[in-house]
Formats: structure tokens, C-alpha cells, sequence
């Protein structure tokens, strides 16, 4: 497979290739961290949350939640959050899945009791509704330096996003080049985007389902390997959860930092071999 | 245009082609109450919210929260919110819109601060992840006898939910005809139903976008009247919001509930118009 030009530039000089203020803090912290991997956290105690943060933050340069599963969420886990995000050096994804009409997810985004644009540098969304959800989320997202991700593929066995579904969502992302940053995808989106006529704009790809010991979690789920999908596939960042923390309980912490470790090798090691002349 | 055998049914009798309990319930409810209306109450004060539904629970069938936009969101809420669904004979919508792979659809439904499981009776899912997004949901939401709705159409401006994606939401629904119960859409789904080998096989069509006064939010949302929707595409509930209580912000409860009146009145007689030999 081809790769296109900007998989064979270094992370730090794909800096320079964004206006967005989050994307330049990504590559920077990925550059710095020598760590292309994400740590998805499901877990269901704030407990369980920030220990599992707190063991795998030296080796990620990206934290991923899902904020509204923590069944005892206080303001405090925020501040928490926040605190390890600066002691360890990594940025903060919730991976909201924003999927609302533009109003409403303006309100999701910026309210309520998560207040999610107030903290989380990095959020993303579902194109369904059209190009409304993302000036939605711009609105607010934009004035706080944050980033959008849109959902241009999905790892689950059947998902819709596929085919013109992708493409049009490749479009949405290529319109709104001051707040999308790039994609949850499974591939580089470059020939999509080249075919729409925007050849030459760079946008990161964010791959879940990444796994070295599995191929499915038996609910949908399918795993790649980070060479699978780094080296060979051209994406920029492996997401990576339970296959580290497991169920997140009575965390054995020696254990979580050797894969969170061995998870930041082996994507690192594909992201070198991918930008070798 | 022409509409299939369930919609010329009663409400009454289209309760009976449910195995599901809470399409069952909502049938009832919407029977004995003469309302077809689903308020939507998007305001971020408790206090707006209880007052809203408040205002229009007596004209109402079901009422449609986001309740993750409430700023001061505490549990009494929820039990102030079921509260009046009992007093005023109304069900519960959250529109949470879920969209991610089975295991944290699960969890979203389930845990967090929210609970939604626990007491919303109706919540609704995009088919973008594949089945797995509905058996996630069914998991939790089946054994409580909760009811799912799946997003066919959205009446935003560039959704992507058309075609092949709408063909493939209800091949969806139709092969989880024990927790699914109907859809978001602006129009029937019984001749994609039809086409897929599935007639005869009842499906509730909820309608966003409603509105008497305005064509357009002005933020990629688009309105028709209760006529286009109910008597003349064959929907079964309106939803509306914004056209009702406005900001929701020092309310004339005089004002919403006339309006709440009119809404209701217009939604039942498209209903009577479309049922009459």
C-alpha cells in the first residue's frame, strides 16, 4: 500500500501543517512523549479512573474517556484528571460521539454537569446529522483552542460508515479545516480527500480496536495490531483500553505499566519503520 | 401518497401488534390522553425543566429530555421528573442519541450519574456502529422493559442517515423486533420494511422538527407542521420543542400550555384526518 506524503513526515514537522491549536499540541506531546498511543479508560469508578490514568500517563500522550460511565462522577475527578494531564505530559479525549442537531450538541458540549469543552482538549463526533454538528460544536470548541474529530469509519462488525457515508464525512472534515483535526477511522483518508479535490491538507487518524493478544472482544468489537495499523494503514495514534487495564479492578499496577509500555513500543517502533526513508 | 394498514389502525388497536412493554404503554397513553405530542425540553435550569414539563405534562404523551444539559443536574431531578410522569400520565424519551460499540453503549445506559435504564422508558440509538449498538442496549434495557428507538432519517439539513444508511436502520430494527420499537424518521419505513421481506411487522415513527410558526431554527434544523407529518407521511408522535416554551427561561405558563393546547390539537386531528374511512 502507498502511503501518502504527510505518513512519511516525522510528528513534529506535521505540526507545522495545523492551524488548531489542540492538533499542534498532539504531535508536539507525541514528539516529546516518543508515544503515538491513546489509553481508553472504561471504567466505572473514579477510583479505578485516576489509577489507571496515574499508572499508564508516562507512556501515553493521550488520555481517552468516557466520562459519563463513572457511576460516583464528582467536579473533583476533573481537577484530578486535569492535575496528571499536566505531572505526566498528555492531552484529554472524551469520546463523546457527539450526534445531536447543531443546538444541542452546542448544549452537550458546553453544559450540563460535565462541562466537557472546559477540560477535554480533544473531542469528536458523528457525521450523521450533517455539517450542523460540527459549527454546533465549533461554536463553543473553537474559542477554548479545542479540536474535533469526526467519525469517518467505525471498528464494529457492521457499521454504516463505509463508502459514500466516509466520503462525505471526509468533506465535512476538509470544510471546517480550523476545528476538525481529523478522524476516527480505521485508514488514512487522503484518497477520499484527494478525490473531493483537497489533495494537499493534512488531518490526523485516531485508530480503537487496536490489540496485541486478541481479535474481538465478543460484542462487535474487532482488533488490529499497531503495526497493522501505524506502519501499514498510516494512521497516527492507536487506541488502546481494556486489552492494558482489563476490567480496571483490583489493578495489578506493575502489570498496567508493562502494556501500557509495551503497547507505547510497538506503536512507536511502527510509526519509526513507517517514516524510514 | 400512499400509507400502509397501520396507519389507518387506531392507536388502540396498534397497541396489540406490540410485544414490547413500553411501545404497549405509549399507545395506551397516547389513547387515553388524545395527544400524540412529544415535548422535547432542552433548557439547562432543573428549575425551567420541572416547570416546562410541569406546564405542558397534561397535553402530552411522552416528554423528551437531554438530561445531560442540565447544569444543576442532581438525582431529585429524576425522581421529580417521574413524579410528574405519574401525575400526569406521560412517558420518558432520553435522547441520548448512543452511538459507540456495544460494551460502552451498555455502560453509558446503565451507569454513570445518570442511570438512564432506570428510568427512562423509551431512548434511541444511531445505527452508524452496526447491530452491536443495539444489542449492547437491549442487554440493559430488555429486562427492565424499556423500549429502543433507532435514528432513520434526521430532519437536519446534510444528514447522511438517507438511503442505503436508512435501508440499513431498519433491516436493524427489524431483526430486534422484541426491543425495538420504531423510529426517528419523517416518513413511514414500512415500503423499505416491505422491501427487505419484512411486511406486516409494526414499527412506531417519531418525528422530529416540528413546528406551526417557523420553517428553521437558523442552525441546520428544518420544521413541518403536524399535517405534512402525521396525516400526510403517516408519523405517529410530533415532537417539538423550542415552539412551545421558547428559551424556557421566565416562563408564561399560560402561554406554554395554550400553546402546548394547540400543538396537541392540530397533532390529533392530522391523527383522526389520517384513521377516518
Amino acid at each position: 500500500m502507498t502511503l501518502p506524503d504527510f505518513a512519511r513526515q516525522t510528528y513534529a514537522q506535521r505540526a507545522g501543517n495545523f492551524s488548531n491549536a489542540a492538533a499542534k499540541q498532539l504531535l508536539d506531546t507525541m514528539e516529546r512523549k516518543q508515544s503515538n498511543l491513546c489509553v481508553s479508560v472504561d471504567v466505572t469508578k473514579s477510583s479505578d479512573f485516576i489509577s489507571v490514568i496515574e499508572a499508564v500517563g508516562p507512556y501515553v500522550a493521550l488520555i481517552k474517556t468516557h466520562i459519563d460511565v463513572l457511576d460516583d462522577f464528582q467536579p473533583s475527578v476533573i481537577d484530578a484528571l486535569t492535575a496528571l494531564g499536566e505531572k505526566h505530559d498528555f492531552l484529554i479525549f472524551e469520546d463523546r460521539k457527539f450526534a445531536d442537531i447543531g443546538n444541542t450538541v452546542g448544549l452537550q458540549y458546553s453544559s450540563g454537569i460535565y462541562k466537557i469543552a472546559s477540560w477535554s482538549h480533544i473531542t469528536n463526533a458523528h457525521t450523521v446529522p450533517g455539517p450542523s454538528v460540527v459549527t454546533g460544536l465549533a461554536s463553543v470548541g473553537l474559542p477554548l483552542g479545542r479540536g474535533l474529530l469526526l467519525l469517518a469509519e467505525m471498528s464494529t462488525k457492521g457499521s454504516l460508515a463505509t463508502g459514500d457515508y466516509t466520503k462525505s464525512s471526509v468533506r465535512m472534515a476538509l470544510d471546517h479545516p480550523e476545528f476538525v483535526i481529523g478522524f476516527i477511522a480505521q485508514s488514512r483518508m487522503d484518497s477520499a480527500a484527494a478525490q473531493l479535490g483537497y489533495a494537499g491538507k493534512d488531518l490526523l487518524v485516531l485508530t480503537p480496536g487496536v490489540g496485541l493478544d486478541s481479535r474481538g472482544d465478543g460484542k462487535g468489537q474487532q482488533y488490529r495490531t499497531p503495526k497493522e495499523v501505524v506502519e501499514e494503514s498510516g494512521c497516527d495514534v492507536i487506541i488502546v483500553g481494556r486489552g492494558i487495564y482489563g476490567d480496571g479492578r483490583n489493578l495489578d499496577v506493575a502489570d498496567v505499566r508493562a502494556k501500557a509500555e509495551r503497547y507505547r513500543t510497538k506503536g512507536w517502533l511502527a510509526y519509526r519503520n513507517r517514516i524510514a526513508p
